[in-house]
C-alpha cells in the first residue's frame, strides 16, 4: 500500500529534518500501567478510541506483520516497548499522517505530531488539539501542583517531550561534541543517536530533546530546547565552514565517493548506507555536489533503507544479508 | 604529443597483460660501465646509434623533460639506473613502438621488445632482428663457453630476460601465492610487483620472468617461463573459480563499488586507483561488470595514471595532492 502514513516528514534544507512533540496523559479512573490487568485496558483503549477525534485511523497491533510494525517503530511513531506489550492496545493515526496516539503503551495515552523542518509551535498546536478531543470527553489524572500525573515520574508535569531531529555531520567528527553533551544536560537537554540511547549513531543524524517536564511550563520547555538546539546548528556551521575552509576539496571528494557507491553498490549495510547517505545531504545542502536530487528526502530515503521499511517493500521477511542487497537495489535506482 | 611511444601495449583478453623480451650485449673493443669514461661512452653511443636500424628514432635523453623521462620508466622503456646514470647515453625507439634500445645502461646494448598478450616468440623475433642489425656491423663481448659476456654475472649467457606482464587479483588474496613464490624460483622464475622488487604490489599485476641464463639456451629459457606462467595462470583461474562459486555476490559489490569510485572520486592515489582498476578489469574479464567497456586497455588506463603519464598529460610538474586529483579527473572522464 502507498500509504502516507508509512512516508516521513523531513526537510532537506538545512540541519533541523523535523520537529515532535508528544504528550503523556493518563484517565483518571483507571490505575496505570504497571496495575493495569487486560480486560481493563481492553476497556480503556476502547473508550479512548471513542474519544480520539473521527478522522483518525485506528490500527490493529494484532493484524500487523511484523515489518509493519517494525516501519512504525522505524519512524518513531511507536516504542519498542509498545510493540512487546502484551495487553490490548492501540495506535491511532490521522489520515494527515502529523498526529498519531498510542494507547496504552508506559501511559494509557501518547500524543505524537510529527512536523517536517523546524515547526515545533505548529507540533504542538496539533498535539493540544487532539489532547483537548480527548480531555473533552474523558477525565485525566491530572494534579494542581504536580500537573499531568504519568507512570513514570520523568514525565510528570506538561508531559511534554519536544525534540528535534537534526543532521550534524560536520560536528559529530569533532572533539566539541563530545563537550557539547554535559554542557545541554545541565539545562535538561539531551542529544542522542537517531534510534535512541544505547544505539549506535547513524547517518549523523540525531534527536535533540527535553529530559525533564517536572516544574516547568510547556512555553518554558520549548524555549530552552530551541536555545539549546540553535547552540548545537551554531557549533555544527563553525564545524562546517572551518572543514569547507581548510578540507574542502577532500569533502567534496569523500561527497562524491559517497554517491559513486550509492549508485553502484550491490550490497551495503544500514549502517554505511546512512552514513553515505548524510555526506551526500551534506553534499546537496551546501553546493558541494552537482547531481541530480532525488525526488525524495535524504531522511525520507533513510527510514526507507531500514529493515522493516525495506521487508514491508518487498512484501516479505528477508534476512540481513538479502536485506543488504535489496537496500543497495533501491539506492541504485534513486542515485543514478 | 600524440606519441605512439606513450602508449603501453597490454590486452583486457585474459590474464596476460603483454610479453617482454630484452637482450643485454656488449661491445668488444670497449669496456664494461664499470670502467667506462665519459669519452669513450660517447664513442660507443655514437657507433651503436648507427649500427641501430635506420627507422628508429633516437631520443636525447638531456631534452626529456622529467615527466617524459618518468613515462618511460613507467612503462618500463627504460631503469631507474639508466636515468641517473650521469654518462652519455642513448635510448632508441621503432617507430611501431614494439622495440626499444638503450645504450649504456648496465650493459652497453639493451634491447627490449613488448608485445600485447601471449606473444613471447613475437617479441622474441623483433628483438633479435634488431641484435642482429647490430652485429652485422659492430663485434659483441662473446665468450664460446660463456657465451654472451654481461656487466653483471647473473646476465652472462643468453643476456636473455624474458617476462610476462600478467593479472592475478584472484591469487594473490590466497595463501596459495605465498608458497609459489619459492617454488617456481626453484625453476630459475621470479614473480614481482608490477615495479620490480622491493615495490608493492599494485592492481594485481606481476612481472614472472626468469632470473638467470647462463648454461641455457633461449629457447629453454622461454620454455620454463612459460611452463611457470601456465601454472601460475592455473592456480589464478583456480583461485577465481573457487571466488566466483562461493562468494560472487560479494566479488560483484567489490566490482560494481570499485566502478562507482572510479567513476565519481575526486581524488585518489595511484595505488588506490590501480587496484580498484584491478577489479574492474576483472569485471570485464568474467563479465561480472555490465558498464561499457572503456575504449582504451585497463592496463593502458593503469600506465595513464601513473605520475609521470599524468604530468606529461597536464604538460608540468604536479606535487603528489595535485596529481591524485588530476588522476581522479582522469578517471571520471574514462568511467561515466
Amino acid at each position: 500500500m502507498n500509504n502516507p502514513w508509512f512516508t516521513q516528514p523531513g526537510t532537506d534544507e538545512g540541519p533541523v529534518l523535523s520537529s515532535r512533540i508528544r504528550l503523556a496523559r493518563n484517565l483518571r479512573k483507571y490505575p496505570f500501567h504497571q496495575k493495569l490487568n487486560a480486560s481493563a485496558a481492553a476497556g480503556m483503549v476502547a473508550e479512548i478510541s471513542g474519544a480520539v477525534p473521527s478522522d483518525f485511523y485506528k490500527l490493529d497491533m494484532q493484524s500487523l506483520s511484523e515489518a509493519e510494525q517494525k516501519v512504525f517503530l522505524e519512524k518513531h511513531i511507536v516504542s519498542p516497548e509498545f510493540l512487546r506489550w502484551d495487553l490490548p492496545r492501540g495506535l491511532m493515526i490521522s489520515n494527515d499522517q502529523n498526529v498519531s496516539v498510542m494507547l496504552n503503551e508506559e501511559d494509557h495515552v501518547r500524543i505524537q505530531s510529527v512536523r517536517p523542518g523546524d515547526a515545533l509551535a505548529d507540533a504542538l498546536a496539533t498535539a493540544n488539539a487532539v489532547d483537548d478531543a480527548i480531555e473533552a470527553t474523558l477525565e485525566y489524572a491530572f494534579h494542581t501542583e504536580y500537573g499531568f500525573l504519568t507512570a513514570c515520574p520523568t514525565n510528570t508535569g506538561t508531559g511534554l517531550r519536544a525534540s528535534y531531529m537534526i543532521h550534524l555531520p560536520c560536528l559529530e567528527r569533532t572533539d566539541k561534541f563530545k563537550t557539547l553533551l554535559p554542557a545541554i544536560s545541565k539545562f535538561g537537554i539531551t542529544l542522542r543517536g537517531i534510534y535512541g540511547e544505547g544505539t549506535e549513531s547513524m547517518g549523523g543524524i540525531y534527536q535533540i530533546s527535553n529530559q525533564t517536564t517536572l516544574g516547568k511550563t510547556e512555553e518554558e520547555i520549548i524555549q530552552v530546547l530551541q536555545n539549546m538546539t540553535r547552540k548545537v546548528i551554531e557549533h555544527e556551521g563553525h564545524a562546517r565552514e572551518k572543514m569547507l575552509t581548510t578540507h574542502r576539496a577532500d569533502q567534496e571528494n569523500i561527497i562524491y565517493r559517497a554517491y559513486g557507491v550509492l549508485a553502484y553498490s550491490r550490497k551495503i549495510t544500514t549502517k554505511e548506507a546512512m552514513d553515505l547517505l548524510s555526506e551526500v545531504r551534506l553534499g546537496y545542502l551546501y553546493g558541494l555536489l552537482d547531481r541530480p536530487r532525488p525526488t525524495k528526502t535524504i531522511y525520507q530515503i533513510m527510514m526507507e533503507i531500514q529493515p522493516g521499511h525495506l521487508q514491508r517493500t518487498a512484501g516479505r521477511e528477508m534476512d540481513e544479508t538479502e536485506r543488504d542487497y535489496a537496500r543497495a537495489q533501491y539506492l541504485r535506482e534513486i542515485f543514478v
